[in-house]
C-alpha cells in the first residue's frame, strides 16, 4: 500500500486507493456513520462513502461517535446509487451474514486481508460494501462484488452493529498487513539476566532455606530445588529483576524488621 | 469448547468456562457497556463481569445498545476490585494500546485466539480485561496479566471505542476455534495457579517484607510491588509452585533455623 504521512496539523494522510473504500449502503443512524469513521481511522482506513444517508447528509448526530475522526466525515463522498459509489472500485467485497441465493463465492476471513493488499499493491482499487441497519445489503448490490464476506457469528445472535462490523473489517485488513512476527517478550535480549546470574540466585535462595530448615527431609531436597527453579527460568527474568530478588532473598532472611 | 444450546426461550445457553470472561474494569458510559454484551454475544462470549462501575449497576443505559443482548447484563456479576474479578482464572490477558515499561509479554493477535482455545480445552478459565474509557489500564491491574494483547492500531488515532475493542476480541477468539492447539505450553493448562493463590501470594510475600523494612522509601513501594509481581505472573506458575513459594516466603520470613 502507499506511505502515509502527516500533514502540518498532525493528521494522517494516506493516498486514496492504498486503503479499501467502505461503502455505507443506506446507513440509518447518524450515530453509526460517526462510529463506523471512528473505527475505520483507528486501523488506518480513510475513503469513506455514503449511497443516499437517510438522514441526509452532513448529518450532525454522526460528529460524537466519530470522536476525532470528523476529517472521515467531511471527506466523505455521497452518491445516490451503489453502483455510481463503487464505479472506480476494480474489487469488491460484500460484508453480509445472511446466506444468499447467489452465486457469488465467499471469501474466507483468513484470506481476505491478504487478498486486498495484494490488490492494492498491483493498484487495484478495492472496496467493501456494508448494508443499512437491519436489513443488511440487497442482492442487486451484492451481485457487484467480487466476494461475499462473512464473519464467524453466533447464529442465535447475529445482528453486528454496524460500526462493529465495519471495525472487525478493519482489524482484519490491518493486521494482514506485511505481518512479521511479534517479539515474544518485551524483554530485551541485553537486559535478561544471564545464566550465572540466576543460578546464583537460585543458591543463595537455597543456602537460605537450608538454614531456615526448609528442605526437610533432606531426601527431597533435589526435587524441591528444581521445583523452585523452574518458574523462575521460564520467567525470563531481566538482571534488574534478579539484583531485586537478591534483595528480597536477603530482607526476609534477616528476620523480622532486622533489614535496615 | 463446550457446546452451546438454545434453552426454551431461545437464549443461548453456553457452559461457563468455555469461552473467555470477559472483564471491563471501571467502564463509564452505560452505552458502552450494553454495546460491549452485544458484541460479546455475537462472537459466543457470555461471561461478563464488571469492575466498579462509574454509575453503578444495573444501569439503564446500558440496555438499547445491547439490543438483545439483555441476558448478559442481567447475568454480568460486579466486582469491587480487578483482583477479586479475575479470582478463579488462570490465564489471564490485558488489552492495552499503551506502551508498558512493565514486563510483561505481549502475545500476538495471530497467536492469541489459538492459546486462549487451548486453555479452555484443558480446563483453563481463560479472561481477558479491558481498562475504562479513555484513562485505560492501570499498570497494577495490567500485572496479574499472563500477556499484553495489542491491536494492530493506527498510531495517530488509536483510541479505539470500548465496545469496538470488545468486538475485535470477540472475532479473534470466534475465528480461532477450531484451530490446532499450540505446544509451546510449559505448564499443563489444567495445573495453572488460579488468580486469587497468584495475589494472595504476592500479599503474602509484600507482607512479610514490609515487616523486614523491604520497601524503602515508601514512596517507591508501588513500583517495587510491580517489579516483584511481573516475573512471577510471567512464570505461568503450577498451583504446587505457588504452595512451594508460600512456604518459602514462611520459611525465610521465621528466621534463620527456626523453621521447625
Amino acid at each position: 500500500m502507499g506511505g502515509s504521512v502527516k500533514d502540518q496539523l498532525g493528521r494522517i494522510q494516506v493516498e486514496i486507493g492504498a486503503c479499501p473504500a467502505v461503502i455505507l449502503v443506506n446507513p440509518q443512524l447518524g450515530e453509526n456513520i460517526g462510529a463506523a469513521a471512528r473505527a475505520m481511522l483507528n486501523f488506518g482506513l480513510i475513503d469513506l462513502r455514503l449511497v443516499a444517508p437517510r438522514d441526509g447528509w452532513p448529518n450532525p448526530a454522526s460528529e460524537a461517535t466519530a470522536a476525532g475522526a470528523t476529517n472521515l466525515l467531511n471527506d466523505a463522498k455521497v452518491f445516490e446509487t451503489t453502483a455510481e459509489a463503487v464505479a472506480d472500485l476494480s474489487f469488491l467485497l460484500a460484508a453480509t451474514a445472511r446466506r444468499r441465493e447467489l452465486e457469488i463465492p465467499v471469501i474466507g476471513t483468513g484470506e481476505v486481508g491478504a487478498a486486498l493488499h495484494a490488490h492494492e499493491q498491483g493498484g487495484t482499487k478495492t472496496g467493501i460494501l456494508f448494508g443499512p441497519e437491519k436489513a443488511g445489503l440487497k442482492n442487486e448490490d451484492v451481485v457487484l462484488c467480487n466476494h461475499i464476506l462473512t464473519y464467524p457469528i453466533n447464529p442465535a445472535f447475529h445482528s453486528l452493529n454496524l460500526a462493529q462490523a465495519v471495525g472487525v473489517f478493519g482489524y482484519i485488513w490491518k493486521s494482514a498487513e506485511g505481518t512479521a512476527p511479534p517479539p515474544a517478550f518485551d524483554t530485551e535480549p541485553s537486559e535478561a539476566a544471564c545464566r550465572e546470574d540466576l543460578v546464583r540466585m537460585f543458591e543463595h535462595l537455597e543456602d537460605e532455606l537450608d538454614k531456615a530448615g526448609f528442605f526437610f527431609p533432606e531426601a527431597k531436597k533435589e526435587l524441591m530445588s528444581r521445583n523452585i527453579r523452574a518458574p523462575f527460568t521460564r520467567a525470563n527474568m531481566t538482571e534488574q529483576e534478579v539484583r531485586t530478588f537478591r534483595g528480597i532473598i536477603k530482607a526476609l532472611a534477616k528476620g523480622r524488621g532486622k533489614a535496615r
